[in-house]
């Protein structure tokens, strides 16, 4: 038996328990995760040094900001954690009820999924978000973090599994897998014997590779090629502010703006306000043809641009002639993860809402919301960009599964 | 661009406009295609006939009854899409809503899959129960049935699209997949960039396959090796009657029990009643050694039984010390379909409906009612036995996804 089939059936064995655990008990256990969290502050900072030491000699600046972590921060993981706890337990609710004909009487019944495989890359934090929601939710989890954060996860696992023990629930709830190498990621995509869902978190490759290659059913997470469609009716200081807002707040997340579609009959007007806003913050902006006869200044974008993800101070210009070429454009090119549309004309923001099939779409507002706390849904797993099981963000209630209770006194069919 | 990446195409552009279709007219549309199937009942039989020609010199008689079309059974699906037609519509229904203290508001609304694949076997009405089922629930489909079908599943899809076509809706909400070679399946596993989802229907080696191949995400369907527990507070004659029905009413269906677990205590006056009575059906019953010690008559099970889907008149026997070594059982070799407690005592059959995880579990009542029908779902499109999306039957109300809506007045992050 390979190690990953072991932690395999230990959590299996470990979810077998934590299935009929008491609300009570998953609250106190996650409680006692926190606690020991900030009580072991030096002892995570010191893993993470660990970490950052070897890092430092190859990483950008940017991922060592990610895999960096101070007291600040690991108060907050703490806190996330807390904050959890106090959601309400997804498990045992009735969804659905009825008597039969025939007497039976039926609960669909909201279950734990189950175990559940996350692979993540370098943000030690992804370690406490996710055990949390997991066990908040009945499931037990396996943690494959990557390389670079090892010794940080490493720690912060074993500071929750000794809270675990505390409280008297089972510690293979929560599992790291040692072996941070591609193979154990690939074990992990064919684990279907123990794992009951995969959630990939991180970059678009690593998300394509699980997509591709897993067996085990996946929850595909992240890329957010979004878009806002400025329409001849907006208001176009409150569309300069969304856009900005969008692009510029934090352009490294999947919720950021990566387009503006804008209509011919604004863009004279828009455009050259548009370019002089977004300078503030250096923003390149990259345009169609017809932007650019209107903006000399920016560069050409090139086909393959339409459907990337910049992440970056970069966004994408294109006119349109109308609402439906921007639907159209946004059909073909977008992730379908966050659009808005920009307009004061109520049938057009109905047309957009209704046409656009994406996890989340806007009137007026900036994508930068579809997020698990700004929406209300507590801290998130992810956000889903396929369409079964879960869309948008993924909180505490999008971890469960259901089942059919039935209850008779000997009927047959 | 390949012949089915042309029919995803075509599915995409047909599910854009079916997206936003009025309740009303789909409603129309399926009862259409229900007078449509019982107008053309003689071109349908025409064609049954070609493939049960080519069907008569390989296949086997329980096949060629599979395949078989009458009268009355396309009557049957015709009433069938009817009763679909008469389903409330699951698209636009509103999950959840609520204003957040920045004004935004949101709305979680349901909205179809999209283009859902289905790859099935030698069933002809799969073609027009699953059609129906999509488009009530606003999703296009593109179908592949079994090579021994092909001119059954052409005729009555070629029916379906000319009522698609007189009442207004496109008709590539449905297509068929004309080459039914191997090939076709692997090619649709891969069709991420057209299908939403992928959903087998068939026996255990084709819904392996896909499961295991498939990079489009999947829902898996069907396997039922289903357990009844005789507690040692049964009532044994109600004992009798459930598992007499579960295991011989139709043994080959998925909900049909396989194995009989049995507690030792009841064991000794059980057995030999059971056998009796299953002997009615000629029921051959694989003992294990506790139980052919009371049943000297029986043959032994082998190892590999137990996890096995018999889909026939046999039956697995197992005596067990307690209700807990019955749900140890069932959580190693279940498939997790549908599982069954018999008893007197309510607190072991809440301790078995609480700990056995499995789509349907049951308290004195026969598996046999795993059925969408039976449950009051309507007609199904399969049998969930995963846990991401849907478990169990699935019927209109499986076959969407949902958005977030949210509209404000500029709110920015």
């Amino acid at each position: 038996m390979t190690v990953l089939k072991t932690m395999g059936a230990l959590a299996k064995q470990a979810e077998r328990t934590l299935r009929i655990t008491d609300e009570s008990e998953k609250t106190k256990a996650l409680e006692c995760i926190a606690a020991a969290l900030k009580e072991n502050i030096p002892e995570i900072l010191a893993a993470n040094e660990k970490d950052l030491k070897a890092a430092r000699e190859k990483l950008s600046p940017s991922m060592i900001d990610r895999l960096t972590l101070t007291e600040s921060r690991i108060v907050s993981m703490a806190d996330a954690v807390l904050a959890v706890s106090r959601w309400p337990d997804p498990v045992g609710r009735v969804l659905e009820e009825r008597d039969l004909p025939n007497g039976l009487h039926i609960r669909r019944t909201a279950v734990p999924l189950g175990v559940i495989g996350i692979i993540f890359e370098a943000r030690p934090n992804v370690t406490s978000d996710c055990a949390a929601l997991c066990i908040k939710a009945g499931n037990a989890c396996i943690l494959r973090g990557g390389k670079e954060a090892f010794h940080s996860n490493a720690a912060i696992c074993h500071v929750m599994r000794q809270a675990l023990e505390r409280t008297g629930l089972d510690v293979n709830c929560i599992q790291l897998v040692e072996d941070t190498s591609r193979s154990s990621a690939e074990e992990m995509m064919s684990l279907t014997e123990y794992l009951d869902v995969l959630i990939p978190r991180g970059g678009a490759g690593l998300i394509r590779s699980v997509v591709e290659n897993a067996k085990v059913p996946v929850i595909e997470t992240g890329a957010g090629n979004c878009h806002i469609y400025v329409d001849k009716e907006a208001d176009p200081e409150m569309a300069l502010n969304i856009l900005f807002n969008a692009k510029t707040s934090r352009p490294s997340v999947c919720n950021a703006a990566e387009k503006v579609l804008v209509h011919k009959d604004i863009a004279p007007r828009f455009l050259p306000a548009m370019a002089e806003k977004l300078s503030e913050k250096n923003v390149e902006l990259r345009g169609d043809a017809a932007s650019k006869a209107l903006l000399p200044q920016i560069k050409e974008a090139e086909d393959n641009e339409w459907s990337c993800e910049y992440l970056d101070f970069i966004l994408g210009v294109k006119i349109v002639d109308s609402i439906d070429e921007a639907i159209d454009h946004i059909e073909r090119y977008s992730t379908h993860h966050s659009e808005c549309i920009v307009t004061e004309d109520q049938s057009a923001a109905d047309r957009f809402l209704a046409s656009v099939d994406s996890a989340a779409v806007y009137h007026n507002a900036s994508t930068r919301f579809t997020d698990g706390g700004e929406l209300g849904l507590g801290a998130e797993i992810g956000i889903s960009t396929q369409k079964l099981h879960a869309r948008g963000p993924m909180g505490v209630g999008q971890l469960v599964s259901y089942k059919y209770i039935i209850t008779g006194n000997g009927q047959i069919r």
